[in-house]
């Protein structure tokens, strides 16, 4: 095996694109709502769109509205008709007829006419404002007008909201409700949307025993198949393999060669250092016929970190640390960001903007992710360094989320700005 | 009907906090993971937990970890042994013994005897702390140890990251991928969460069409019957009911009396103005026997707002204006909120810190909901208003979350700090 370098966070993402650029990124197409049969749900709607990532641009195919309508309640009327009008002087219009929520109105208005339009309704030909019925009384067969109307007062001009053929949303966009409802409005009911990539967890270690299982002396139960196939499918991933594995090379590497055909990305925990029993950089290298292109990660925590990348299944092999808080930490700053990278994702997250509460110490050499609580004062977010060794996930359940410190950075001062991204 | 004088967003929620204590909020139990057979699912493994809320405080059954174990690979001695050794006097150790990961070492140590620990592995008694690799070195059937350590160090002490009885994560909790994380640590697979509230969308109006539908002249298509449904399953409801009905009062009442013992909560959006159609209030009053308590909401977008309480079924009634962004902006200001306090949640959202980018008026008496774009710059997030109609979805879709303008407020200055809730 060749030796290898420690890498930046952008290196190894780096080296991680020109590899998967081998992917042909697949797409379905996914149902937005199921409202047409308006019946009842007893287990609830099923929410097949929301937080999917947009694989195409949608575009409006009319005009929404589609015509000229009331924004108010009112009277429909040719603007130069109420030219003067005013509370002393009202204009006296002749009512032509009065127009119907989802009808055409079927008339038209002329010189000296004006019509009844409730909000939403549609214009009659001839208007070109709406005055509000506060400003107007019905006389007669008559309206008297009290207000000089400015023409398209009052009216939403058909495609006001959106024009045939105006963006709607575009590809990466997280689909959101409001997504959702635009869609409703110009008729999309069905989307296309990145499939999940597929992704496996193997999790090794002679100490681990499944969560379920009662550890013996010695043993501990397993976190990192729960957590990191939690953190994955939070992520976008489809998780279709989480088990765990003794330190068995044999074992691990059957495991490994089996998930490759049917999985983008595997995932070894575990074993990633240079220990004896360590065998994740060995099997990778094996499996890929010399495809281990990263050999650690320049990221405190979570050093022992290997990619490798399998030509044959187009499969990218992620050896992380063991230790749980280590191995999410690289997973979200890793493999988090590919995935928001690869579809391009618009406004998935927005880090916070915090100050820290106290001086910390860089990581001389190595990007540190510190996780923190976050605190409101009178002047924004305090970010407080939740400190604890790596290996217990407890760090992680009591931190909001984390700060990254430049490995070109000393360390922060105490009221620095941070941002940070939540966990 | 009573007169019902217009609520602050305070004031309303107070309203419907007093009416649904009598909710006893149901709970159910639900599995944390589907690991214990680690074979494939080609559909991905089922999230369950992921986004729930702990309806209940978790804690360690034991002690995690259970043993006392070695932080790195190393040699366990008793601190005393090594007084005084250093680069130039070793201290020199009988071997024990090696202790193997996942099992007990089975020996113990005595004075002047060391044994081989690896990472992860168990401590075996009589010693007191582990000499790292690197600061020794095996010379015949002893270890030459090059390093005072100090009692302790190198090793975790039992339950160092949960002792016993220690809380994990309290009632209210949104699970997260840490906390599945640590409930597997403790060998916890099911926890108890809210069952979320049952919630009809009815949505009414003359000219709407279901958005699978073709709109004829005069008519739109519906967009709160899937935008709500969205925002509701968002913020943890269930919705059972989606439909589109006209401004027919008769189908209108029907149809809210048959969600009425199906629902926590019934909304119908549309027909909360004042106008000749607009019969919500009309209907909620009459389905809850009187029940309307409270007329309008101080809030822009979204005045027409009505909430009533039926006590027989012990359901809430929201009238929501039909305008889509206002009735979304409602529910998330009021039901949004309401289902988070009710479950307490801890941590669900941290809004984001921002300055204005120009100069907003407010919205005289009223409580101003104002989308905002978020934008980087060298000094933290620009919040630059979304202008629009209430009635366009767009103004939401172009949004990346909204600013609450205080009703008290004259209005904001340009560079005034505001939050940012996430839409």
């Amino acid at each position: 095996m060749k030796l290898l370098t420690v890498d930046t966070i952008d290196e190894a993402l780096e080296k991680i694109h020109t590899r998967v650029k081998a992917w042909r990124l697949e797409t379905e197409t996914i149902l937005l709502g199921e409202t047409a049969s308006g019946g009842y749900f007893p287990d609830g709607i099923a929410d097949k769109g929301a937080g999917r990532v947009l694989a195409e641009d949608i575009y409006a195919r009319g005009d929404i509205p589609a015509f000229r309508r009331a924004v108010v309640d009112g009277y429909a009327v040719i603007a130069a008709d109420t030219a003067g009008a005013g509370d002393a002087i009202p204009a006296f219009l002749k009512m032509a007829g009065a127009a119907r929520m989802g009808k055409p109105p079927g008339f038209s208005i002329r010189s000296g006419e004006c019509a009844y339009v409730p909000t939403g309704g549609m214009i009659p030909a001839g208007a070109d404002a709406v005055v509000m019925a506060e400003y107007a009384e019905v006389s007669g067969d008559g309206v008297a007008v009290y207000e000089a109307a400015a023409p398209g007062r009052g009216i939403a001009e058909a495609g006001e909201d959106l024009h045939a053929g105006e963006l709607i949303a575009r590809r990466g966009t997280v689909i959101r409700p409001q997504e959702i409802g635009a869609c409703a409005a110009a008729g999309i009911s069905s989307v296309r949307v990145f499939a999940p990539l597929c992704l496996a967890v193997i999790s090794t270690g002679d100490e681990l025993v499944p969560p379920e299982q009662e550890p013996q002396p010695g043993e501990v139960r397993d976190i990192n198949t729960r957590a990191l196939t939690a953190l994955a499918m939070r992520r976008g991933y489809r998780v279709v393999c989480a088990k765990v594995i003794p330190d068995n090379e044999a074992a691990i590497e059957a495991a490994v060669r089996k998930a490759l055909p049917l999985c983008d990305i595997v995932i070894i925990s575990g074993g990633s250092s240079k220990g004896e029993k360590d065998f994740t950089a060995g099997i990778i290298d094996r499996v890929t016929d010399g495809g281990v292109f990263s050999g650690g990660l320049a990221v405190k925590p979570g050093k022992p970190a290997i990619f490798g990348w399998d030509a044959e299944n187009k499969t990218l092999l992620a050896g992380l640390p063991g230790h749980p808080v280590s191995a999410m930490m690289v997973f979200e700053i890793i493999l988090g960001r590919l995935i928001d990278e690869l579809f391009g994702c618009v406004r998935r997250t927005f880090p916070v903007t915090a100050r820290i509460s106290c001086n910390v110490p860089g990581a001389s050499g190595k990007t540190l992710l510190l996780p923190v609580i976050l605190r409101m004062d009178e002047t924004g977010y305090l970010a407080e360094p939740v400190f604890g060794k790596s290996g217990m996930i407890t760090t992680l359940t009591r931190a909001d989320g984390y700060a990254v410190i430049d490995l070109n950075k000393e360390g922060l001062r105490k009221d620095e700005p941070v941002l940070v991204h939540l966990l």
